[in-house]
């Protein structure tokens, strides 16, 4: 069952909105069975849309489109759904109430503006959107379906989970895709490749290996396509045989993230960590704090950008700070051990660098970073050189981090 | 000069990465004045992307392909190019040259698996890529320029700069594209559409107007395309007429961002912010010092998660956040008090709030949130109720605060 996904907005095409919908619906849809083919953007104008919507109807057997369907004027969706369906917008009493509704629950009145959105194409079956007012729209024309949603992620989200998915399932039976990803750090794609080759070159035509690299890290995929084999267990047998030749470097798997794994960990050990951040500015907080429940092992952090905060908070010897600057093992260590008599805590990771653009010198150019992990009865420290962009800098840094608190926990 | 991107790579359609690269490269070529018109992402299959590559040919003038480079077998973008172009791969000295000049750098020999990479078609042009071991290719068929790049985001920003868009500026002659975008927070789409009606309905063919909402804030971006009058001047009238309507709501214009702007105001009154969070969890302080040059006006922040960090580090007193709990207008306002005077900032911005998606109650559901604003000679503290999506409410929450500090720094 070959899906297309159609966004549409200018936005997209100039760049001022990234498109995450797409990757949304491609995970979703993929893990349902569905397997996803192309992702066309356009922009909001009539010819380019409907040619798109002609295109995906010859490669697709359901085209899900989303954007263009808010109440102001320059979004032009759904006359452009008429056009393509050789059809007219009629007032839709049903999507009407839907949209009063969700004005009443909010105690205010329907404006003008929002009437327009109960205003559908006549041969549209209407999706009920719960958190919007844009209702979502379904079509079954020529044996292809069709299904127009607003670009708001949210309101998207929530109506394929609701009334998208439930309806493919109920219609289409879809063919066995399964996919285990490896999460690795501190080791390059091509190392990988040259410590698995073997493997890579026995895999059988119905399982494809991808490398997929990002800042600090590469996650190797593996994808099988089956109804024929045991599928899950030839994965899972492929992973143990990936994961012993790079062990090591190996974090998680699937949907894992680093935070989270990290955050696992100590909640098995009924631990909890703390921080004190220079240049990463609250980052590694920011990636600790986005897992749900991490209130039960992350207990603060302090964020240390000028010296005196330094000195203050986190007690850093001022003639430390003068003799060896900021960015130095011993003002690392120092933070770090500081941060956990402080919060009282386990463990407590420490950072300060040069994230840039500006404050490089020679001996500490930008990108240079020290970052250190205070535990019970010692402390570790290490230097690190990465880039010259600001914020993949931030980025590496937090992960780096992270990463040494991962192999600690899993050392001990 | 229409533009038709190709993104490869199944990493796309099955969700499991982002397409950053287009949003980026839609932004840039915009900006120098060649309009995208299409962005295509298809998997790493031979079929897929040859005929991708046929279609934009049929609508593009310039084609611009990223992913599937690699040194690994998933790899299939140059083998691909060759079918497309009825060529083969040839072994080129240059394209070694610049791979083994960028492993000598790092100290270490070119792998057997990364001398593949200067395998590339015979027809193409190479192109250098510092940062990277794939090298860019730029091919010139039928009055059509293909330029394929790797998919790493980092690596292709340095091709496009350094070598794409210098090349495409001397070879077409570009019309006036001109955006202006106006950047509003705390006021609703369908407000803004009714405000502005007879302006929007006022305006000439050439200039388009969009409204792109996210999470706290809504967009207004004026699109003219013409060289045909003084559109510079005509925009800006336009948006100075727009900004007169919701003046409250207008934070900045075009990149500005809310962080951004916030710190030059504070550059320019050389003052000074700091912050205690709590259920933002470090995402103000990541925010405010992901801008460049933060250093000058923020000093820190104290992220109290655990309820003894609010009482050891910012001395909120034990009663009043037993009584009240941590969620409430008292221990806010302690919190950004406490804060101003530990840091000795000009100001301190407390946040406490319910993230969820746990600890809502029904006196405080999930997405409550409680934010204060500490400055000389007194505080303010706001109520606010976010909705239930863990993220989006630390988002929410963030922007807000940020907004409460832009509005009292405009207003002194």
């Amino acid at each position: 069952m070959n899906v297309e996904i159609v966004t549409i907005g200018d936005e997209l095409l100039i760049g001022q909105v990234v498109d995450t919908n797409s990757a949304w619906m491609g995970d979703t849809l993929n893990k349902a069975g569905f397997a996803v083919k192309q992702i066309t953007s356009v922009s909001d104008n009539e010819g380019r849309i409907i040619e798109a919507l002609e295109k995906a109807k010859q490669n697709a057997d359901i085209i899900l489109i989303t954007g263009g369907l808010g109440p102001t004027k320059d979004d032009i969706t759904k006359v452009s759904l008429c056009k393509f369906f050789n059809t007219h917008l009629v007032f839709s009493d049903e999507a009407y109430a839907q949209v009063s509704h969700f004005f009443t629950l909010r105690g205010s009145d329907v404006s003008d503006v929002n009437k327009l959105q109960a205003m559908l194409p006549a041969n549209c079956h209407v999706l009920h959107n719960k958190v919007g007012t844009a209702p979502g729209m379904w079509f079954n024309t020529d044996g292809k379906i069709f299904v127009s949603m607003p670009g708001v992620p949210y309101e998207m989200k929530l109506l394929m989970t609701d009334e998208v998915l439930p309806r493919l399932k109920n219609i289409f039976a879809t063919p066995a895709i399964l996919h285990k990803t490896i999460l690795t750090q501190g080791i390059g794609e091509s190392v990988i490749a040259e410590k698995i080759a073997d493997i890579e070159d026995a895999l059988p035509p119905y399982i494809k290996l991808a490398y997929l690299p990002a800042v600090a890290s590469v996650r190797l995929r593996l994808t099988g396509i089956s109804n024929n084999t045991d599928l899950e267990n030839e994965l899972n047998t492929l992973v143990a045989d990936i994961e012993a030749r790079i062990k090591p470097y190996v974090y998680g798997y699937d949907n894992d993230t680093l935070p989270a794994v990290v955050g696992r960990l100590l909640k098995q050990k009924q631990q909890t960590i703390t921080l004190a951040e220079s240049c990463t500015g609250g980052y590694i907080a920011h990636l600790l704090t986005s897992v749900p429940g991490s209130s039960a092992y992350f207990k603060g952090s302090v964020i240390a950008y000028a010296y005196e905060v330094k000195e203050d908070m986190l007690e850093v010897d001022k003639q430390v700070l003068q003799t060896k600057g900021a960015v130095s093992e011993e003002v690392v260590v120092q933070m770090a051990t500081q941060a956990r008599q402080v919060f009282k805590s386990d463990y407590a990771l420490a950072v300060s660098g040069i994230a840039g653009p500006d404050g490089g010198t020679a001996e500490k150019p930008v990108g240079t970073v020290w970052i250190s992990l205070a535990y019970e009865g010692g402390t570790v420290a290490k230097r690190f050189k990465f880039g010259t962009d600001r914020n993949r800098n931030i980025e590496a840094t937090a992960l780096t981090a992270l990463h040494l608190l991962f192999s600690k926990l899993i050392a001990v």
